[in-house]
Formats: C-alpha cells, sequence, structure tokens
C-alpha cells in the first residue's frame, strides 16, 4: 500500500525501513560457506528426490545439535521438524493447536502473522501486552487474567519483533512459571535467535523446558540473512513428555504430512550451514545491526515528535511513539506514513500493523550509509510538519 | 507401513515399485541446465531476499512462455501462481473452492492427496470413475449425476496417475463441455505433462479455455526428474473471465499471501530451466520409462493372477486388477502387497489407496535393469502363491 504512495518523480532512493529483510544490501551477503554448502548439495545430485514430511535426518540432527550448543539439555533429531522457513512452523504449530472453544494468548504489538492464521483456523485470540516502561517485557498479569481454561499457549518473540527488546534470563524463567501455573505451552519465536547487541545476551526460552513445556520456532532467515531459501524448524522441548502425551506430536507429524516440504537440497545443506558457518560472519552481522542500531536511536532523538521509549537491543527493529499533538497536519499513524512515503520515499511500517495505534516500527537494519539519509529524511519530513510556534 | 514388513534378512535390493521418484537412479537424473541454472542463481546472490507471494515476475513469465508453446492463446504473466510444487497448488485451490455447502469432483482411481485436502478443509468429495475398459476416460455420465448446483469443479490428472493414460484431444475437448453444461470449474492436474509414450500425444487441457474456465496444475517434478525441488505452478486458463468475476483470483492471492512460498533462488533459476532444458534430455526421460512400461507390461502379461486392462501410455504408473480367485492365500490387495514386501522386498502400492480394490499400482519408472528384476520377483511371488493344480 504505501509503495503505491510514492512519488515517481523523486529521483531520489525508496529508503527501505520497512521489512526485516537486509538481504538486498552487499554488507549484508550471506556466507560463502552458505552458498558453498547449497552449491555442493545441488552438486552431489544426492537430495533431488522427495524426502520425509518431517525432514531429512541429517538436517534434523544438525538442528539439534545447533540449538543444543545453548541448552541444557540436548535435543534428538526426533524433537526437530523441518519447515518452510519459520512461516510455516507458525502456520503449523497454531492449525494444530486449533480447536473449537480453544484460545491463544498473541503478544501485542506483535507480528501479524499469527493473527492471520489464527483466523484463517478460526482459532481465538487474545493479546496481552508488551510493556514498553519496562524494556517490552511480558504484562504477566495481562496473561493471568486473559488465561482460562480453553488456553492453549502463549507466543513469545524473542529477540523481539516489532520491539527491539532481549527478554532476561530471570523473566523468561517468569513466564515459563506463569505457564506452568496456567497449564498452558509457551511457542517461543526465536528468529531472530543471537542478533542480540545490548545488555543482555540472547537466551533461549527451551532453557526452561523442564519448568514448562516449550516450541520454539527458528530458520535461518535472520541470522544467516536469506529469507529468501526458507529454512526453518519447529522444536519440541518437552523432557517430561507432556505434549507427546497429549498427541500434539502426532497432529504435528499429520499436519506435515499433507504440507509442503522444504525442497530437499537446501535441507541437505543444512548440516553445512548450521555446523560451519564462522562466528566472524555472525559477529560481523551482529556488528553492522548494532551500528545501525545507534544510528536510528541517535538521529531520533534529535526529531520533534517521535519518541523512544526503549532503546532496541536486539533483531532489526524498534518500535517508537508519535506525538501528534506536536504536527501541524498528521491525523494517525498511516497519514504519518503515506505522507512520509508520498514526500521523502522512506517506507516505515505505521505502528497499527503491528497492534499499536500511533506508534512506528522502523527497520534499521539496512546499509548504515542508507539508513542515516533515511533518519535525515525522516527529521526533515517531521520538522516540515511541526507546528509552527 | 509396507516398508516395516520388508524381511531385514533379505540381502537382495529393495525394489520399490510403489512411488513416482526415480530421482536416485542414476539413468534418471535431471539434466546439468537445471543443476548449473540454481548454482547461478545462488551465486548472484540476488535471489537471497523474501519474494512476492506470489512468485518473482521472471519466473511466472517463464511459467507463462514454457506453457503458452502448446496453446493457442498466450499466456500472461498475471495467469501463473508459483507453488511448492504440484502440491501446494492442490492445497491453495482445494482450499479456495471450500465453502460449507461445496462438494469436488474427484477421479476414482485417484492421487490420494485430494482427498487428504479437501477432508482437512471439510470440502465434500463425490468420485467419478474412470473407465479401465475405455483407456480409463473418464465416465461423463457419471459425472452428470453426481453434479448438483453445490459442485465447484471437477478434477482431472492427465498424464493420468495411477492409470498411465492420457487422454485424447476429443475426450478432453467432451470434459470441457460437460464441465460447462454443469457450470463448473475444470483443475486440470498436468504434473505429468509431456510424459506421453503411446498412441496420444499430451493436450494441456487449457486448449479447451474458451469453452470453460481451466486451473491447471503442474511443476517441475516430474518432467525434470526433481521432485526435491518444489517449484510448482497454478495457472489460471480463463479467456472469459469467468473466474475474477466471481473473485476466485483474489482468493488465491490472499491465500498464498499466508502461505510459504517457494524459495526465491529457486524461482530466480526458473527461467533457466523452462527454457534452456534440450529436447534430448526430456526424450532420453521418455524413452526410458516407455522402456520401463513394455518390461513391465510384457513381463505382467506372463504372470498369473494378475490382469491389464489398459496399456499405459503416459506417467510412470499402471493400474493392473488382482484376479484373487487364482492365488491359494492371499486376501486382498493389501495382503498382497505386504506378504510381496516381507517375501520379495518388492515394494507396491495397494489398490485401495488410490480407490480400487484389489487392484496395484505399480511404478514402474526406475532403472530399466532393476524393473526387470523387481517383476521377476513378483512372477515368482505369484506363482508361488497360486492354487496348485
Ligand atoms: C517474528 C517473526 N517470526 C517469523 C518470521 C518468518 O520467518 P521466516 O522468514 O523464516 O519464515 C518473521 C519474519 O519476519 C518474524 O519477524
Ligand atoms: C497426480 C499428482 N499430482 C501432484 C503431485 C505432486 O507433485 P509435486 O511433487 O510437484 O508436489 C503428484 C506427485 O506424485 C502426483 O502424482
Amino acid at each position: 500500500m504505501l509503495l503505491s504512495k510514492l512519488d515517481q518523480s523523486d529521483t531520489r532512493p525508496v529508503i527501505p525501513l520497512g521489512h526485516g529483510d537486509p538481504s538486498a544490501f552487499p554488507c549484508f551477503r550471506t556466507t560463502q560457506i552458505a552458498e558453498d554448502a547449497i552449491v555442493d548439495s545441488i552438486r552431489s545430485a544426492k537430495f533431488n528426490g522427495y524426502g520425509p514430511t518431517v525432514g531429512i535426518l541429517p538436517a534434523r540432527r544438525a538442528v539439534a545439535e545447533y540449538l543444543s550448543q545453548d541448552l541444557p539439555n540436548k535435543l534428538s533429531p526426533d524433537d526437530v521438524f523441518l519447515t518452510l522457513g519459520c512461516t510455516q512452523a507458525i502456520q503449523t504449530i497454531v492449525t494444530v493447536l486449533t480447536n473449537p472453544k480453544a484460545n491463544i494468548l498473541l503478544p501485542k504489538p506483535g507480528f501479524p502473522y499469527y493473527e492471520a492464521i489464527a483466523k484463517s483456523c478460526q482459532l481465538e485470540v487474545r493479546h496481552f501486552d508488551l510493556l514498553p516502561d519496562k524494556d517490552w517485557e511480558v504484562d504477566l498479569d495481562s496473561v493471568n487474567a486473559l488465561a482460562d481454561e480453553n488456553t492453549v499457549a502463549m507466543v513469545i518473540i524473542n529477540p523481539g519483533n516489532p520491539c527491539g527488546n532481549v527478554f532476561t534470563h530471570q523473566h523468561l524463567q517468569k513466564v515459563a512459571e506463569t505457564a506452568k501455573k496456567l497449564g498452558i505451552l509457551v511457542i517461543s519465536d526465536e528468529v531472530y535467535d543471537h542478533i542480540a547487541f545490548g545488555k543482555n545476551p540472547f537466551v533461549p526460552m527451551a532453557t526452561f523446558a523442564s519448568i514448562t513445556p516449550i516450541i520454539t520456532l527458528g530458520s535461518i532467515s535472520k541470522r544467516w540473512i536469506v529469507p529468501g531459501w526458507r529454512l526453518g524448524w519447529l522444536v519440541i522441548n518437552d523432557p517430561n513428555g507432556i505434549l507427546k502425551q497429549h498427541g500434539i506430536i502426532d497432529c504435528i507429524t499429520a499436519y506435515l504430512n499433507i504440507s509442503s516440504d522444504a525442497p530437499t537440497f537446501i535441507q541437505g545443506a543444512a548440516p553445512d550451514i548450521l555446523a560451519k558457518t564462522k562466528e566472524d560472519f555472525f559477529l560481523k552481522i551482529v556488528n553492522i545491526i548494532k551500528e545501525d542500531a545507534n544510528i536510528c536511536i541517535e538521529g531520533i532523538q534529535d526529531i520533534p515528535g517521535i519518541i523512544c521509549p526503549s532503546k532496541p537491543e536486539g533483531s532489526m527493529f524498534v518500535m517508537v511513539k508519535l506525538d501528534l499533538s506536536v504536527f501541524e497536519d498528521i491525523k494517525d499513524d498511516v497519514d504519518f506514513c503515506v505522507k512520509l512515503a508520498k514526500e521523502e520515499s522512506v517506507i516505515i511500517l505505521p505502528g497499527i500493523s503491528v497492534g499499536l495505534n500511533n506508534w512506528l516500527r522502523v527497520t534499521f537494519a539496512i546499509e548504515p550509509s542508507v539508513l542515516e539519509e533515511g533518519i535525515k529524511r525522516l527529521k526533515k519530513f517531521c520538522q516540515r510538519h511541526s507546528k509552527k510556534p
């Protein structure tokens, strides 16, 4: 929609601060190790055929080993289901948990795909708040108040989209304890795993799997900057076997049996991608994103009418609040974003699309020099539209 | 299930006559042009990002051009939706056509995935017969009898799975006319397009799109022998704009918006794969399959208790009938296949799984020498289990 508002006569390049896909920028090119892994897999001609619908064993094992590095318990390949990016992992778990009376607790603000899938399954959604003044922690009181005997799960996204926050060890433990008390599952969307550059290290939710069952969703999309490769996973962290006992594992398998799989040769490349990628590639990427976050935050501090309640420490996003009283002629966040696209060829997502009216979600993971130019245009725009004294 | 019946102490190789995936056999290796296309796409680093949910334009255009070669009307890229193999194309169209009262007409015997998806959507299924004594043509009388005002579409599979038939031009025209009279859509599954080696050439159903709207489903899985690559399409052939008018196109787009896409770099390879593959590769593959079909049919003629009513002329399969009266101790088709797996390490699909009790579906597209061995074992098995005179 915003793209259609762009002024075609503006000769300046469009600055995309709207979506979490920096892959087009040369500084975000993926590691050659990942490209080589795909090429080797294709050239081997061993992965041209259909694979099992849950994923091929070497790929499942590779994901289990990759994730186990950060966990107290070792995962088994049987705990891992390969999916088409994190997207299909979300679709799978939401569909599987649906029943006529069930409801699911989703964060607000959040990632709108959860709502879209829940709607298509006719699964009732209830929103708990993330608290901007507490580093976007989960409002556990609202979780407690919303849950009832038909609540099947709560979703957290960590590192956060759209908030750019990284939950502390202590907070995640509280989430697990709350879920245990309520008798619900925690679905932890960790598609931005390890993209953390602030005071809190990334802690996988599965660390607390002995408290309550955790389903981890993830993919190589973000950490390897290859969202178009569509390789993801749904992982069962359930040392007490509660999900198995309730038949959830069988339902996941049955659902994947009638779903499309990640191409076999991409699965065939997974062991090399996951095991051989060097730490310095990850470090380079996180450092650029960190530099971006600083450019973004420092730039925004100077801009009238835009308030950042909480500095981003992970993922690729920050949520900022509009103070509409500052502006002369801006009705709301959508109006802001439409005018910004038209006048400055800068694309930013209105907060309403992630659940918060009159906020903006700024994606800062782009080439730093382009980001600087984007922030400059944003500032000019805000100054131009501010009330004159 | 059958695999679990194999006798582990049998040192002979298992002979897989059960599934349509010959990619593991060296003689069925895909063309290097296709492998190169993937490698070039990955190395270009241009296709690492998210693509549009309907597919990237160059890939849509390539499919439109590929299919238009055999059609009276030229397709436009807008008519083409890229999918994850033909599987996701089936899932998409069946889901989109579902409404609480609707029913869909499926062939019997057929491809069981249609039933599985219809069931998961709660779409009512009605089966029309394919006629073994008429080269497996559609029983149009049964189509007429089954359809009512809530029938949304009928599905044909051409070249046929599981029957190995190829419909004539005249028959397809009659199908189109019947559908027009009934006011229903024809979904034509052409995943085995051009795999025809008998008297009838392959004719795309879309040839008759001016009579009634046709949705063509296909993929590179079979003709290029790369089912693990998961690149397919759903194509609208509707010169009269009837589907658009009924909002079907918008529903397809909306459904694809919440589905996973084919990896962008595989889409990026599609133009080269579709346009550059040489005729002699296709010819080589079809010739091996034709040789296989002959081995299979000639072998089966000599086997007591197995009757082939109609010689295969396309795809990779033949349906043969069991004459249970010939056997001493075979209860039904499942019993036959279980014992065959156990005693001879040969896997064949019982007919019941494609809708015909006490038939077998034999997949013959494997390395010819292996097929010969498989048919030999099948013969030995049948002789051993025949009633003694
Ligand atoms: C929170 C969250 N979950 C899931 C996804 C989808 O990930 P993938 O590209 O691996 O399907 C995204 C993509 O932006 C995301 O932000
Ligand atoms: C009739 C038919 N349709 C569709 C498919 C699925 O095709 P794809 O592998 O492209 O998803 C098959 C696969 O065997 C098939 O036989």
